[in-house]
Order: structure tokens, then C-alpha cells, then sequence
């Protein structure tokens, strides 16, 4: 599987994917998709809002347990981030077929559309739709860098933008959906654990910092006379890091904008995007206060302006804890729980369907680039610890 | 004067000009120069390198005595920074002719072509042709932002870009230059005069800094595991600040470049630009050499890799100190000199002939902005010292 997989969407320059939604190389993951299922003769289906299902039995039956993950990537992402929860689907799959079970509960595999965001700015698009959080208005008005809507990109692709919406009826057959992903940390290469269990998804938010001076020539405005956002905007970022550190969570500077970014011009503006995220509301809610009050205090030496808008906010999703326990009694004691600062689409399902995830090892811990790295054996433990689950739910 | 000049290449968003070199506003200010210079029965020429010249008195009678300056402007430039230099210039040759002087010499006033650079990339490339300090291959490969080449957009205004080059027969003809200009700083303004005579131009640079880490997951990557180049841009941002105030000096990080410049990726690679000036080299030499040494440092704690490139240097230009000293005894001892950090057109044509610049006072220093100013009193002191000095030079 992984090597029909392995030339869509590659770029020969960096070696990353770019597989963005309702593009060929998506079309081409999809029809993927399809072979797969077909080739085991599940039952395929395309959803309204164009993600793909694989059932095994009767999809109508209800409390059906649902595995699966995403197949588009990020610019120049790596090989495993989505497209391993698929692979290891269907292997989980035929590792039951080969171990002779008998289903009690109808099974499939899903690929959700649009998880990165990658195109149209918007994570989790297929999933959101499904689950009720992207009205079908907001989802039209999406426009990708060359201005194409979303809705645009979907009827050239051969889906009809006017039938997405909430589909209540198809998550009410849902009992369990459980998603495999690789780790974008060091969790459990840490701890020398191939597969963990997902506790939590980190609260996280996107702020924007807008530092105004005043724009001026570099080589004859006195120190004295400058008000120079590029220093408010320095100080910020090493505050950032030094609040992420006290507080044990994460916040990054890795966007900024400069107005007029010029060589030999003080910038009369410099808008940095501070990413951050904490285990807790209360962690998260400190560095960014932290870091805040420490832009403003240098703002103030600085003679800059600053604004801060919140341009978007996920609060924590904790994973049922009921199928969490049931997924650690499954696979054994040993296998440790973590937590995870990532979105996925199991995060927006588990606002109306019990969502369980399972990470395995990333060795390095690299993610989102093309340098991303599962070792072959740890994938292995990952089929068969995915297999296990859907034993055990679905088979017993 | 001012009236006919002001509406040109004026943007109504931003209320700055957006004059280019070899634009439609550009030929709308040369159409101004050459309108000024027939209006006063001066003789017209346009040189090799598309430099205007406005002759009173025989051009190849030699010793002659030049002002002028520049009519283009940066992007949404002031209305003073060269403009305020032609018109004086023309206004004091009305002064003179007001006063019924008798001219022992040639005068020309003089618009030189790009002097900002602002559209090719390179500063003063009028007056560094006429100087042999730019080759014609050299300048024919220059490109603007969208790929137009400089032979392409001169050949396109009506001017044989095959014709350009060296000019020392002109420059022979000329036995002093003197460029009157708005102060880029508040050095007149401190000391409450409005004119002053600049002492030198500051040695000044550009560097490259590339700041390469590894781009990775800002959600899932924990802070000891990563390799952040922006963290150590902005350290060294900082201490550009710090090394200039130590050495009396300015450095600016006014540019920058971020890859992948995602909210939610850590960055592969920050690219900045160091424009940094100081009265004298050691003291340049100094800043720049402290502020790699901190870059360095940082790098090292950040696991981030530094390459540091001089892109650009121009060492100190020393204004001819007895045409300087002329200056001085014709308005009198009590006119200040001064430094500048700006480069001019004075400061490339001082290799060849003997140069002098006069500076307006500019009370809040801001240049290179719409909101540059200068008061009406201190422009027409302006006008008179140039008055005087012509005077002090070619009448007598």
C-alpha cells in the first residue's frame, strides 16, 4: 500500500507532500482510497461533504466502530502524518480477516477531507461539516491563494458543493471512532514506547501582535528618536519562549509580516503570530498573559503601539474516558497515555461521538516536513495494536 | 515651483510619493526640470546616462560650479528628500539674478537619474555611471520587482540605454558640485540652526544574516527538542540595538524573510538584514563585529546554523575640506558641520570632482515617510545659503 502511495503529491524539489484538498494529487489519494476498498470488497461510499468510508457490513446496522484519518498533507509535509491512520486501517483490517474473527459490529474505514487546511486556511473542513462546526455558507466563502472557492474546487472535482452540510444521521451510526496518527513528538521515544494512547488535546490559540512605530530612515534617525517595532517584536518572542518554559507548554513565533520591510527603513509596522498551547486552560491562559504584559512593557520603552487579537481558540478536548479505558485494557496496562498539542479530526468528532486516538513512535519527533520518520517496526506495532482495538470492540 | 511638483507620483492612499526611476511620474518630473530651465532661457541637456543638466553661462567653457539633486523618491517618500535640492537650486539661481550678480563662471543645476534606487535595487545609478562607478553591463542587468530590465524601461522613456557609461569629459568640465538636501536626522533641529554644511558621509554596510534551524510542528514540538531560528533572529536583533548605542552608531534590522512563515511552524529559516553606519570604520567595524559574536553565541544555545554575508559597504566619503572650508567662510563661521548616514549622489561624484552639501534643518528627522517635513522659513534659508554660495563661488 505504501508504495502506490508513495509517489502522489511528491514534490522532487524538497521531497515533501502537497497534497492539498480537491486538487489532482487529492483526486489521485482518493482513488487510492477506493482501490483499496473495492479490492477488499467493502462497501464505498463518498459522504456529503466528499469524505470517503469503506464498510465492512451493514453501515445502516448503527453503533458501528469507525477507524480511518486524513490523506491530504501540509506544504512539504512528511509521508506518515494522515496517511499512516489510512494504511494502518486497512492492514488492521486484513490482520483481523487473517486471525479468522467474526464482526458483531459493522466496521469501516474512513478518510476525512481536508484535515491540513492547507489550501483553504480552515483544518478539519470534512470533519467540521460533518460534525455541525462549518456552516455550509462559511464553508463556500473559503478561498484558496489564488482566490478559487471552496466551493469552486469541489465542483471541478466532481463534488457538489450545495450537498454539504451536518450529517447527524451518518455519525448517529457511529459507536467509536478511533484514530491512528503518528506522534508529532518525542512523547514516547522518550519513554522507548512504540504505541501510546491519546489523553487529551492541548487547548490552543493563534494570537496576532500588531507593533506600530514609525516608519523612518535606518541610516540618520538618532537611537534616541526611533520607534522601532522590530525591538518590541524581538523581545516578544524571546518572552514567549521563556513563559512557554516556566509554564511546561509551547508558544512559537513563526509567521511575521513587516511593513515596508526595507533595508534601510525602521519598519513603521511588525505583525508576529503567536502560536501557543498548554496541558491546562489555566497554563495556556498564563503565558499568553505573560507574554502579552511583556510586549507591553517593552512597547512602552519602545514608543510602539501594540495590539493583540485572538484569531482563533480551541479549548481542550478530552478523549471519552470511557474508550479511552476500555482502549488501554484492550492493549494491556503498559501502554502510557499522552497528551498532544495537535488538532485532528478525531478532536472535532469527539464533540458528538465517542473519539479515541492511538499515537505511534516517531523517533525524531519531526513533523509537518519532509523529514518526518516512522521506524518500519513501530508502524507494525501500530496495525497490530489497531487491530486489537477493533477486535475488541467490534468482535466481542 | 512646489505647487506644480507636488500632485506628481503622489499616492492618495498613503499621501506619499512613488516617483521611479523611468516611470510615468518620473517623465512627469523630468518634464518639470526641463520646463524650469526653458522658462529661464538655460540651456538644456540630457547626458549619456539620462542625467538632466540646465546650463547658465557656456557648458565647455570648464570650472564650472553645479548644485541640484534628485527628483525620484523611495516608496511613499517625503516631498523634500531631493526635490527640495532642484528647486533651491533654481530659486537661488533666480535669487542671483535678482541681485544682478556678474558670473565668472559656468553654473548648471543638475536632476540626477535614480538616485534612491528604489525601482533597480542600486542607489545613485545616475550619478555612478557618469562616475565609472557602475559598468553599462552591470547596470543593464539590473531588474525591477517584475522582471523589467533597466536598458528595457530607459529604452522604453525614450533614452539609448546603449549610450550609457563613464562621463569624464563632463565631469571634467566642472570645478565644484554642491547638492543642497532636507537633514535626514535632528542634528540641525538639537542645535536650532537651519542650515548646516555636511562633514562626511558615514561609512555604512549591509548584512545578510541567515538564520537556519529546522522547520517542525509549533503544536507538538517540545521546546528542548528544537532548533528555532527565530529565537536567535531576535536575539540579535536586540543586540544590534544594544552594540549601536554602545559605539554612538545606528544598526537596523529593518528586512526580514521567514520560511515557511506558517503560524503554526517553527521556522527553517529567518533571514535578516543588518544596515548598520558609525562616524568612522572602527567604530562600524566594532557593532558589526558584536553583533555576529551575539548571533553566534545564541546559534550555538538555539542548535541554529549562522552564515553572515556583506551584501553592501561604502567606506566614509570625506567632503574636499577646502571647498567645505569655502563654504564656511562665504555663510559665515556659525553654520555647523555635520555627518550624515545617508548616502548621495554628492558623496559618489566626491571621487571625481570636488563636492560639498548643504543640509535644511528637518525638525521631527523623519525622512523616507510621508509625514517628512520641513518649515517654509527654514527652506527659504536654505535658498539663500545656496544664493550666497554660488555667489561666493562663480561671481567673484
Amino acid at each position: 500500500m505504501w508504495a502506490d502511495l508513495a509517489g502522489i503529491g511528491r514534490s522532487a524539489e524538497s521531497g515533501g507532500y502537497r497534497r492539498y484538498a480537491w486538487t489532482a494529487a487529492d483526486a489521485e489519494c482518493r482513488a487510492w482510497f477506493r482501490e483499496q476498498a473495492e479490492a477488499r470488497g467493502l462497501v464505498y461510499e463518498v459522504d456529503r461533504n466528499g469524505n470517503q468510508w469503506a464498510w465492512l457490513g451493514d453501515p445502516a446496522a448503527g453503533d458501528a466502530v469507525v477507524t480511518g484519518s486524513h490523506l491530504d498533507s501540509v506544504p512539504d509535509g512528511g509521508a506518515f502524518d494522515g496517511p499512516l491512520g489510512v494504511v494502518s486501517s486497512f492492514a488492521a483490517l486484513d490482520e483481523l480477516r487473517g486471525r479468522g474473527v467474526t464482526f458483531n459490529r459493522p466496521v469501516a474505514v474512513a478518510n476525512f477531507g481536508d484535515e491540513e487546511g492547507a489550501r483553504f486556511g480552515l483544518a478539519c473542513t470534512g470533519s467540521r461539516l460533518t460534525a455541525g462546526q462549518l456552516t455550509r455558507e462559511a464553508a463556500h466563502a473559503l478561498r484558496d491563494a489564488d482566490g478559487v472557492r471552496l466551493a469552486q474546487a469541489m465542483e471541478a472535482a466532481g463534488h457538489d458543493p450545495d450537498a454539504i452540510g451536518p450529517d447527524p444521521e451518518r455519525l448517529g451510526r457511529i459507536g467509536a471512532f478511533v484514530e491512528l496518527h503518528i506522534e508529532q513528538g518525542r512523547a514516547l521515544d522518550l519513554t522507548r514506547d512504540r504505541v501510546g494512547i491519546a489523553s487529551a488535546i492541548w487547548p490552543h490559540g493563534r494570537w496576532r501582535f500588531d507593533f506600530r512605530g514609525e516608519a523612518n530612515h535606518a541610516g540618520t534617525t538618532r537611537l534616541a528618536d526611533r520607534r522601532d517595532p522590530m525591538l518590541t517584536y524581538a523581545e516578544t518572542v524571546l518572552a514567549a519562549r521563556r513563559e512557554a518554559e516556566l509554564a511546561g507548554a509551547v508558544a512559537t513565533f513563526g509567521k511575521v509580516a513587516v511593513e515596508p520591510n526595507g533595508v534601510n527603513a525602521i519598519p513603521s509596522l511588525v505583525r508576529g503570530w503567536l502560536d501557543s498551547r498548554a496541558a491546562d486552560q489555566d497554563a495556556l491562559d498564563t503565558v499568553v498573559a505573560a507574554v502579552e504584559a511583556a510586549a507591553r512593557e517593552r512597547a512602552q520603552r519602545d514608543g510602539v503601539d501594540l495590539d493583540v487579537v485572538r484569531e482563533s481558540f480551541t479549548p481542550v478536548v478530552e478523549f471519552e474516558h470511557a474508550l479511552r479505558d476500555e482502549l488501554g485494557k484492550i492493549l494491556g496496562g503498559a501502554v502510557p497515555l499522552l497528551g498532544t498539542g495537535a488538532g485532528h479530526d478525531a478532536g472535532i468528532l469527539s464533540g458528538s461521538i465517542p473519539t479515541a486516538m492511538l499515537f505511534v513512535r516517531n523517533p525524531t519527533g519531526v513533523s509537518h516536513s519532509p523529514a518526518e520518520f516512522a521506524a518500519e517496526d513501530d508502524c507494525a506495532a501500530g496495525v497490530l495494536a489497531l487491530a486489537d482495538v477493533l477486535e475488541g470492540l467490534a468482535c466481542r
